[in-house]
């Protein structure tokens, strides 16, 4: 059987060229970074548990991208540039398959953001996915869930609710065609972190995170954090590829409460709408107004006739959600 | 139920006094930090599974403390002085009496070392403990696994062997006093980061880590990284309290192999044995010389006559052991 230092050197270790970026990787007590003159740090941790965050059966070399894309997401939601992550891993078993999969997928994503994998742990127990994530940004530049002003255009890139219908249609809740369900199912396990666009939208956006729990949910973090409240319409929110084939009342349930999106939710004055433009331009991504920051507290869902919708609908939560 | 927010906020949040290293703790995206002006950054992370690092029943108030002193005794290892640690933690239910003491004996070790936590995830599953510690240290001042050289001396900090004495009584492989086992007990669930020592060993000793997996294992890695041997006088080896009573071969097998010491182990050239001392004083920590780097590969043990010992002895594994 693999041994954990075995395992450690045998799936994880990287040969990279020297960085100066850091001084010491994988194989001590800790690894040492230099930090870039005048840069801050931003840090952020996911733990993903088995049968909880993913099927057990899960797709291994998914599942890898998955876990690192989620902590990028992190990054993206404060305009971060990534640096570096470490990674613990308890694992019922050092199976080579699974293993070989898992760092392929985890690795490729790392490679592609230039995000070094450079400490780590491993444990028998549980199936359960540890990491911590660093990047860098200039000072006063993050962007934060407190900065939302009133009068901000709310922004949202890319699209929302695939993923959710994937899970539904696992949970044969709904029925897709197998070539539907396997583009939603993308959206569910391969989510793409919008690294590009957090950067470009610097000193441009006010307020951003990235959406994980639902739109509502995270949205009302923005709304809790920076004082304020918001109108939304409903119907002008982007829905996904497939979910937009789906009936009006499954679209606003899962654009607004679906879960699992990784898109970037921000802020930004209207005299920034162009540059927001340009920001989405330059990153490649799209992007979709649709509401506004307002001084009365609360969330308010409009429809295309600027009519309050009345839907009861609540964000995931770990611990009260069964 | 508690929320998974209500749970942070209640368990987890501290309120700080302003502190010019952090521009933003729990509650974002991302913690930020202000990495010190040409100071390096140490970074560890450990993963505890409940039933393989610690009982399931184990006493929360320990646990917490348990938890954030192994990454701390990393931080120690390389000579860096604790910043900030992110927590993640994977709960099966939201159990007030557990959170009150697991996040109290945390965040006592934490503020005794002006540790700061900024961040983490809460999520639910079975029961597992990742942090992720950051300290600072000067540039080529960090006490590296890779540095010890021929002719240095090898010390060891504190004691070895009264966490696995514990654990033998535990498993009812010994039997102790009362006394005895809540002494040698508390070695097990108490460990004490030896930062202080570490900070104050910069530009004294060559290599250093800590021991968890046991001395042989892990002076066995200094040896393999720095690529040398070492003799090692096996009866000198200081043992821990409640251990130095047992017979020889038990005081043999737990200080060699015993695992869970979380002591430094370090190597220093003979023209530092002064200032070795001084530091242990400084720490108000002991020292003990136990051997010497060779050039030889390998390591051997030695009576008090100098005869070598014949033990078959092995390093913990989690993917090996049983």
């Amino acid at each position: 059987m693999l041994s954990e230092f075995d395992l450690i050197k045998q799936y994880f270790v990287q040969n990279y060229a020297s960085d100066p970026r850091f001084a010491l990787g994988i194989g001590d007590d800790c690894a040492l970074i230099n930090p870039s003159k005048g840069m801050q740090l931003a840090i952020s941790t996911d733990m993903l548990v088995s049968g909880r965050h993913f099927f057990p059966d899960a797709d291994p070399v998914g599942l890898g991208h998955k876990c690192l894309a989620v902590n990028l997401s992190d990054l993206a939601a404060m305009g971060a540039k990534p640096l570096a992550f470490t990674l613990a891993l308890s694992l019922p078993e050092a199976n080579p398959t699974w293993l070989a999969g898992f760092s392929q997928g985890l690795l490729a994503l790392a490679q592609e953001h230039n995000c070094r994998l450079i400490g780590g742990d491993t444990t028998k127990g549980p199936l359960n996915i540890c990491i911590t994530i660093f990047g860098e940004l200039p000072p006063e530049t993050a962007l934060r869930r407190d900065a939302a002003q009133v009068g901000d255009d709310i922004w949202i890139s890319g699209s929302l609710g695939d993923a959710r219908l994937a899970l539904a249609c696992y949970w044969q809740e709904v029925t897709l065609s197998a070539e539907q369900h396997e583009l939603a199912a993308k959206r569910m396990h391969q989510p793409t972190p919008r690294i590009k666009l957090g950067i470009a939208l610097r000193g441009v956006a006010h307020a951003a995170l990235d959406i994980s729990d639902g739109l509502i949910g995270d949205l009302g973090h923005i709304l809790e954090c920076s004082k304020v409240g918001a109108s939304i319409l409903v119907d002008s929110l982007p829905a996904g590829l497939v979910l937009r084939q789906q009936v009006q009342e499954k679209r606003r349930e899962y654009t607004l409460a679906g879960g699992d999106d990784y898109e970037l939710c921000f802020t930004a004055p209207l005299c920034q709408r162009e540059a927001v433009l340009a920001a989405a331009l330059a990153s490649d991504t799209s992007v979709t107004r649709i509401g506004t920051i307002e001084a009365e507290a609360g969330l308010r869902l409009l429809d295309i006739n600027n009519k309050p919708i009345n839907m009861q609908l609540r964000s995931f939560d770990h611990f009260t959600t069964p």
